[in-house]
């Protein structure tokens, strides 16, 4: 069974070229972790290289394998796009989406074993066709997982999902339903184990101010999010709450929780990105492989100017190839 | 016109009575800033000053004044109840009721300026009658503002106000209104003046997650909050927004904004608790004095251990006294 994880560059004109490059030169991250397979254009990632000050000795390989003695190769992936103009285009949405392509084939085909990906931007894939304008909903079409899927986010060991993502705040409690929170429970306690974590401790956030505070602002903690937790405490994860969402990341950093389950999008992303703008890390967790991105975005405004900070992409990195190492078989 | 700032030692079972000790043993806040005049119980505070570990002089005085040459003075209120259960209790939320009610009447009647209280519990407020649970309403139902008024939360300069609060998740969309942002614009923008910055930046918070994407998910930021900012700032207010509620906190930080409005309470109470839980100070804004609290509760878990952190008290103080000298007149 392969233990290569295989990674693309992102959106060529944001700064995953370059954290890329960046990447492959640490061998304190990649040696020892897994072999790295690149699907990407091999001009684009050289200029990453020469952006990010780093000198990379690119080996091509015809086959989407490493061939054994290097720690990584490229499978070459030639691409036309206008030069960079510091916004989303077309041609650099159309790229990304032909990568995911790739990699969901490979990993379909058992040549990689997880995938990561450098930042790409939802106005360009909406500009190349992709409606929907999300990767995970790209990679689910591509890939079809029979179980739950979702995206996890991650800091610094804090795993925090959502019962719902993108959709208006007005939908929000209706969306909420008994069954849709034990699957996101379920979720985030499966991706735990499957990087280590044998008894994750798991809290649940409450929808409403005070988490309703008795029923009186509210009733979805009693009638909906309470028994979706004894639920899953009765299959015997290890999982409690709802407790307010303005104090269960203080709450579970000060008594070491693995996991927050969230109601919606923004209660964990405004946690998240207080606590460690640029350091954290998504994983499309429930397909058949491990796949995880930095948090951040292309940041169009800093790309090509060698100081983009590397660290969510280590951080995905080092999590998939961890998850990949871990996969009994 | 006096300067006197009135306060109270908030729930008597609770951190008050120890936190307000040491506020009025630290030369270094009270000195100089405003006069205070301590309304409570005297058994109460010298109990608290022993918890503390600090000796206060207590002068009590029969008229609602802070004798000349000294820092502060009491009006013993004695008040019955029972010892503390570490819970809330009817007979500790009727004397808080009865000190809010106190200090309300001192400053209708002009003998203080401002109003400081210790941790109270909405709980308590309730089995003693007052079935808002909320001091706010309680003060607003005995001070009659004639203007607009609202919480506003405090933490190192930034402040934060909402346009919603207590209300369940499920109603907040159809809540916003164009004027009751416009309002909680204004409300804030009012209150930063007044505590003597001349030309508060202000940033407004969206509603849906990524602010909608141009209407993607939801259309509040475009139907709704686009026309507040834009009315706000018509009337010479520094007020810019919409901005994603997960990106608002970090780039209000980065760029100095004075203020911030959320849609909602938990947009704002989640970055505050992680900003900092203990620190923060919450604001009674529009009503004829200022008056503020630590943002923090009663604590009754560490009650009477002497290791309660008295710097949300100090800040409130800071705050309060330092608003009554920039008021004009």
């Amino acid at each position: 069974m392969t233990r290569t994880v295989g990674l693309c560059l992102g959106d060529r004109h944001g700064i995953g070229p370059e954290i890329v490059a960046t990447l492959l030169s640490r061998t304190d991250v990649v040696d020892g972790r897994a072999p790295v397979l690149v699907v990407g254009d091999v001009t684009v990632l050289e200029a990453g290289a020469n952006v990010a000050g780093v000198s990379l000795e690119v080996v091509e390989t015809p086959e989407p394998a490493v061939p054994s003695g290097t720690r990584w190769a490229l499978l070459n992936r030639p691409h036309d796009a206008p030069a960079a103009t510091g916004q989303a285009s077309e041609a650099a949405g159309r790229e990304v989406l032909a990568r995911l392509a790739d990699l969901s084939d490979l990993a379909i085909a058992g040549s990689i074993a997880g995938i990561v990906y450098a930042p790409l931007n939802k106005s360009a894939l909406r500009m190349a066709g992709h409606e929907a304008g999300d990767e995970l909903a790209y990679l689910v079409g591509r890939m079809k997982p029979t179980s739950v899927f979702g995206e996890i986010n991650i800091l610094d060991g804090l795993w925090t999902s959502r019962v719902t993502s993108h959709v208006p705040i007005r939908n929000v409690a209706d969306l909420l339903t008994t069954p849709a929170i034990v699957d996101a429970i379920r979720l985030i306690a499966a991706a735990l184990k499957a990087a280590g974590r044998s008894n994750p401790r798991i809290a649940v956030a409450a929808l409403n101010p005070h988490a309703g505070e008795g029923g009186a602002f509210g009733r979805e903690e009693i009638d909906v999010i309470e028994p979706a937790v004894a639920l899953a405490a009765a299959e015997g994860l290890h999982v409690v709450g709802p407790f307010p969402a303005d104090t269960v990341f203080p709450r579970a950093m000060r008594e070491g929780f693995d996991g927050i389950v969230t109601m919606f999008h923004d209660q964990g992303q405004i946690a998240l990105k207080i606590l460690g703008l640029g350091r954290g890390v998504t994983m499309l967790a429930g397909l058949p492989v491990p796949i995880a991105t930095p948090g951040h975005g292309t940041a169009y405004d800093i790309a090509g100017k060698g100081i983009a900070n590397g660290e969510g992409l280590s951080a995905a990195f080092r999590l998939v190839a961890d998850m990949v190492r871990n996969k009994k078989g």
